[in-house]
């Protein structure tokens, strides 16, 4: 009975990089939140304390940041990808590697009305994500791409109901036909593969899931969920996961009945915690195998 | 030399109240968190225990959410002016009472390219504040009310520069004459008066100070925040000083020439911490005094 | 090619119960946050918004709080499991329930040096953790459960080392023989059964991945955690697999050298990001198949 | 009526500096946020962008720094005593300084009983706070000294009264006399003069304000409060005031009654907003006039 070491990764995570392309008198901005991880034959660090095969996490940070300026940065999952395989393909140790990188978006301000070449705000509460995993060398090599959002803060003010649910001894909500519908929604997509209008891609299924939740009305948060995974499905054939995971962010109606008030939803209040919690995928019955897309590296607290 | 209470005040911060307007078909919403403070005679609750001259912290809630109801709530500035009144003026023990407000923007989601009824997403990161402060009563009456913005992050990408400064023997900055700027803009606005068009200011004043930010060849930040209080104030009769707190939020040049690589201004690292922090009041030489304008009762961490 | 519902789960996170006990006249005190998730028939409530098979999460949450004062809440674990098991077994359609559980220890405080019977203070910054998983009636039945802690920040100021590691083109980093080492650990250890004494486990595997932290003479953050695995297996039998998540929390030797000042690992930058981040596990060779012990419900963001 | 400069001041804020102390094998560690602050004329840098005057934000981190070697850094306000003086003393322009610090509290951890020379774990949840403010040369020379503490999360679950509070239409809450009293304590003091034992008045203040809020039976929070200040008073002649702001962190009885079981006190739920919130200064009657010293610099959100 002897002890052994595991499944083990390492890397730097949260490298903040920002682009500016200047090439043009109007500039660009890409702002990344970039983690890397490798996997391989690191037996030797763990056991002896031998780093002969240990690339440091701070030759992958410098990586990243010279690829910032090396590769072409169109997308974070073409940059994430030239990283991924950079790291596979020239750093004899590593068999896999994982990046995952946060985007931030900005939008330009205006100037009297028209659009500045040079200056931002931050746009929006929601980040894009994405992850990709590279694995093996020649014939070997395989890859897995998913794209993201998390943070999409949305709401809607009707067409939400929850009724017929299951009672028991502790059951004491009431059923309602109309209450506030609200989350911070977590999505992440999985590819067929990495032949993708990655931009357009993103764009496209940020509509969808958006569109859904607005005009889904809603019997419960697990149906919308499942309205926004299948229409995402049935609009990309490159798509063939969607996993999402949404708090229920309640907004309780406020009673103001000992005021002599009617509040016939009107007056919330929103609640920080608890808070209910739904997770589902919807995939295709033909989806391949999600091999380690799914494993993610960072953001567990 | 005998020990005594000092200046001392107590409420209810961080009512989070979500206001549904559904009397037409098309819904708006106000995203509300609420903060109210009292002042006035309360030293027997401190000296002996005393209740008798306290409205609970519990009232004070219960009293913002039916106002949430019973008042017009057309702008974060006008509702917190009826519940500061109304402290002051119905509860007897009451001599002043001080309203701070944050406001979290929404904007209605599109579906088929037509604005939704029910459905929004959270809109930037900024954040609308306001404090009233409301003291005294009959020909004592004052009011103060404050304006504001924060969590504004802008950034140029040119058109900053940093040199000719003051250098002694710790000293090892080097002069730069093209740097990115950024910030998370804290802003706040005195008012003259409580008769004014608060949305409508509230829009111009931060139309202007993005407009400042993106235009002024900038030789420092203070600079720019100088020019952006100025512009506002000219623009403005209503306002009679603005305060600004702004961190330099620096992102350096990363030093690629190890690997060979130029980087004329193109990959930045976004760094967390120190940051520089420039906290300047503009104002008319002719200004009355703030009194407790500038007294914050929340926010500090 | 069907588009079908995948795995799914739902329930309410983060209920914040506080229990006092007070039979006696010095009370105690447990302080938890915890989540409760269900598996089982759920389909009809994606696909059609049949809610008939679904406990609502607020049903979970009541029973969550009436289980803290039913049930003995002696460990974290062993209420957990209390919680888990009756999901499963008196709710027909679940066919599986997930409970994690965050602890926050407080510690009393002392007047004239005696300890209080109702006053305590938050003890440090590390919280407990437990996750319980249940699947399965009868002989079906199977039970896993993981202890942990999170946010343990623990610093040594020497006694490890970094040198002997790959260089390829884009590194960069010197070879160290002295430097800190801080780090803020999440670790979790899965049991092999549910039989076990859950604080006096945790206080022993604590105390062992501390002493670890503390004596191994380190010649990367990988041997580090490697030794602190295999030390918690060796000591505790119960114990077949340890996973450990350490983000390498880097202290930067400031450079005086411009103002001829030595700093020979005096003084130091303490960086927020980017951080390694170095993931192990450490495992008996016949550990049973993990299952669903590591897939956790809560804490991704 | 002219714009005018009003009040402003500029510098480096949140420097994280962990000092060593390894001439003894059994090494000492600080760990410490300073912020520094300066005010002079600065009207040609905001006005013209003329920086002449200003000493760059990175200068003022570098001599942060290289303050933590060169001077003894004993405690904080020692530390920012000497660092603030140096500004005003040796950069012209400079007529004023403002340092605040953060301390971060660390315990040697212990191996086979024995305390560790090298490693350390966080300790408890508060902060040590201070801040120095000088202005003036030679006789105008002026200092103030505030020491403090903040997020010190107490909490006891008796002992804790509220009732005979005043009532008006919108007052629902019911008097209780024993409930949960839980907060998470700022508290300031301001110092007389600079000649004090700072570690010793930090220890035995703090020791006050933890034993009173544990013996006091509270009617109130503010009563509580104000019996915490009061004992600082009287025990510490060089202090001359102490502010207190306290969250009323409500811990609401959770109705158990729907499911016929009883509750008398024992399981509660922990909110997180809204909370009360209560600040009050107590104060010797012969109490200089503050001056800067609560004009805090940091810390607004």
């Amino acid at each position: 009975m002897a002890i052994i070491l595991g499944d083990n990764r390492y890397g730097k995570a949260e490298n903040r990089i920002v682009r500016i392309f200047r090439d043009e008198s109007r500039h660009e901005i890409r702002d990344l939140n970039v983690s890397t991880a490798l996997r391989g034959d690191f037996a030797a660090a763990h056991l002896v304390g031998d780093q002969s095969n240990v690339l440091p996490t701070d030759t992958q940070k410098q990586t990243a940041y010279a690829f910032a300026k090396q590769k072409p940065l169109g997308t974070i999952e073409s940059y994430g990808l030239d990283l991924a395989r950079h790291f596979v393909d020239d750093v004899p140790p590593v068999t896999g590697a994982r990046v995952e990188i946060e985007e931030y978006a900005w939008e330009r301000v205006r100037v009297g009305g028209v659009e500045a070449d040079h200056t931002w705000v931050r746009r929006g509460q929601e980040v894009r994500t994405a992850s990709i995993t590279v694995e093996g060398s020649g014939d070997d090599r395989r890859t897995w791409v998913t794209g993201g959002l998390k943070d999409l803060v949305i709401l809607k003010s009707t067409g939400s109901e929850f009724h017929g649910f299951l009672v028991d001894r502790y059951t004491v909500l009431q059923p309602t036909t109309d209450r506030i519908m609200a989350t911070s929604l977590v999505a992440k997509w999985r590819f067929a593969h990495a032949e993708v209008d990655w931009d357009a891609a993103y764009a496209g299924i940020r509509r969808i899931l958006v569109e859904q939740y607005a005009t889904v009305q809603s019997l419960a948060l697990q149906q919308t969920l499942y309205e926004m995974g299948r229409a995402v499905l049935e609009a990309y054939d490159e798509v063939v996961e969607v996993r999402l995971s949404a708090p229920n962010k309640h907004h309780f109606l406020y009673d103001l009945s000992p005021f002599g008030i009617e509040n016939p939803g009107e007056v919330f209040h929103a609640d920080d915690r608890p808070y209910g919690l739904i997770q589902a995928s919807v995939l295709r019955d033909d989806a391949p195998d999600p091999g380690p897309a799914w494993d993610a590296y960072t953001g567990l607290v």
